[in-house]
């Protein structure tokens, strides 16, 4: 039997290391864009969506209005809204659809990937780096011993709860009314 | 502004200390049961079902038949088959219902929650304590700076990823040719 | 080969016999409830799911605040808002317990359903029939020739979108306008 | 207050007279490639989507092997299985997007749509043309009195039944028996 103990310390510093290679001012202009826009869509594919769909959810509870490409009811995106894009290699044909048609009406287009020179660039106002292996690896990246891209969709998430707890330090909101606004069907 | 590499850093830390208090050998009894299921279910809601999908999909490409209570195209649970619960409380309404389907079914149930002696007990096989706060907090969990069950939802993403980096190094599997069987159209 | 003219010709004469004996008065009321609702809520399993989102995304479109139970974003409910309950034989797990927990919020619950006298009567305001056979069928009912419960979900679809267009009729709603508001990133 | 039941004899009609108007043989060629296939892949957007899952859903109780693209376990297409695209004007940027790579692993393509000279016509192996209203409408077609192209969304559901009806009786199959292989956590 593997031992759990020694996977699950990978793990971690896997994450540790690559949370704290992520440049601070990407994260503030992030940050800053999120405040502003009117509305944050999110677009992805796969286990990158899931991480999205998580940080939409927690980024909602908190008074952001979020929405995904592709929910039942999405509203129309205009010049006042923003999108991030999550796609470590920046080459998947879905999100590329997606941030040129954002683009298009104006929308600012943030993208959460491991590549800044990759075909989303083109539809880029502003770039956050994990710096992880993807298919397309780069020297100088975290390089894992997780499967597939794990590790960058971990961070992912993460690095949106990080986010969210930027916000709730910064605007000292009472945890404990979150839960007002919460589902209470479930 | 709120420091970034602070609040990262509290959240890794966080992350670590639950890791490392899970109780090993009731990873290990999970474990047996994943390998030992004709199929594996996951039941849960909210941003607990987003970290289940995301386990669901990258057992899947281990070889695991994974599958979600909901989704599609969802075959019948049978005696043979593994039912995974993700339950902070262990008290929301739909897993306990599900659950209970279940053991009519008598499929075998495993419950990762924070609280062994909550409502889902009562159909539980398999127990995993991810020992942190949730709204019926004990004494003995970490305490968690982040909003609602986030560290809950991160702790069972990344428990779920020990799994499977375990299933891998203990089956020697291939990295590269885990991408041969991953969905290609996306 | 069996002729596609006769069982095309089949289901749509199902489809207008069904939605020919469901009470009119029943339709109004229902129609009066989403009116004065603040958002209106949908929850169901299934194939009967998705003929609520689709019903959801129309009256969205329409100018009505829709959401369905279990979506990422999803709100509270208040004694303001209203819950339709989507479930042929009224006994469906899932459904209950989310009416059971709306009527504790003190919301309007509306039942499309074919058994007026089943277990999620004691929840409902509300009760709209759509008189086929469910597992459960009862006398006077339309025998359907397909499979499962297919005319039920087909119904509720077609009923839903029966409402939308009483209400554009109503409202005299310009349709090209309602692209405006459409989702723009597909 | 609009007649109900002048509405719902509007979309009835509207649905009888177009489905009477699809083209039996390009049902046939569907069918055959539906029953020749390894697996049957979905994809669309929005309601189409919806009407597509459902379709899916229905297929997989009568023994074909059903995905939609995006979802959770989705698997390899290949040279053997099938792609079945739902878009009413052919358009559509996803779904063009998945066609071409479909067709770059030899996979079928079918496309159910109202033009069958839109851009999807380049990886189209077999097309199915529901004759509505679309916002590239075309002479010859039925024009709709309902809001943006439900009539489309609704015929595809049909028609999917449909396929199913004629599957069932062609095959004898015993629908009391279907319930046996259906989910049975719900």
């Amino acid at each position: 039997m593997v031992s759990y103990s020694e996977a699950a310390k990978k793990i971690t510093e896997e994450l540790s290391a690559t949370l704290n290679q992520v440049d601070e001012n990407e994260i503030y202009s992030l940050l800053e864009e999120i405040k502003k826009a009117d509305k944050v869509f999110f677009v992805g594919v796969g286990r990158v969506l899931l991480s999205l769909k998580a940080i939409a959810k927690r980024l909602a509870h908190l008074g952001v209005k979020t929405y995904f490409v592709g929910q039942i009811t999405e509203p129309a995106i205009t010049e006042k809204d923003l999108l991030i894009v999550g796609s470590g290699s920046g080459e998947t044909a879905f999100p590329l659809t997606i941030a040129e048609k954002a683009k298009q009406h104006h929308a600012t287009v943030a993208h959460i990937g491991t590549n800044p020179e990759s075909s989303m660039r083109a539809y880029t106002d502003c770039f956050v780096k994990i710096p992880v292996s993807s298919k397309l690896s780069l020297p100088g990246e975290i390089k894992s011993e997780q499967p597939m891209t794990s590790l960058f969709e971990q961070s992912l998430l993460l690095l949106g709860d990080t986010l969210a707890l930027m916000i709730i330090k910064e605007q000292n909101i009472d945890m404990k009314e979150l839960w007002q606004h919460h589902a209470n069907l479930e």
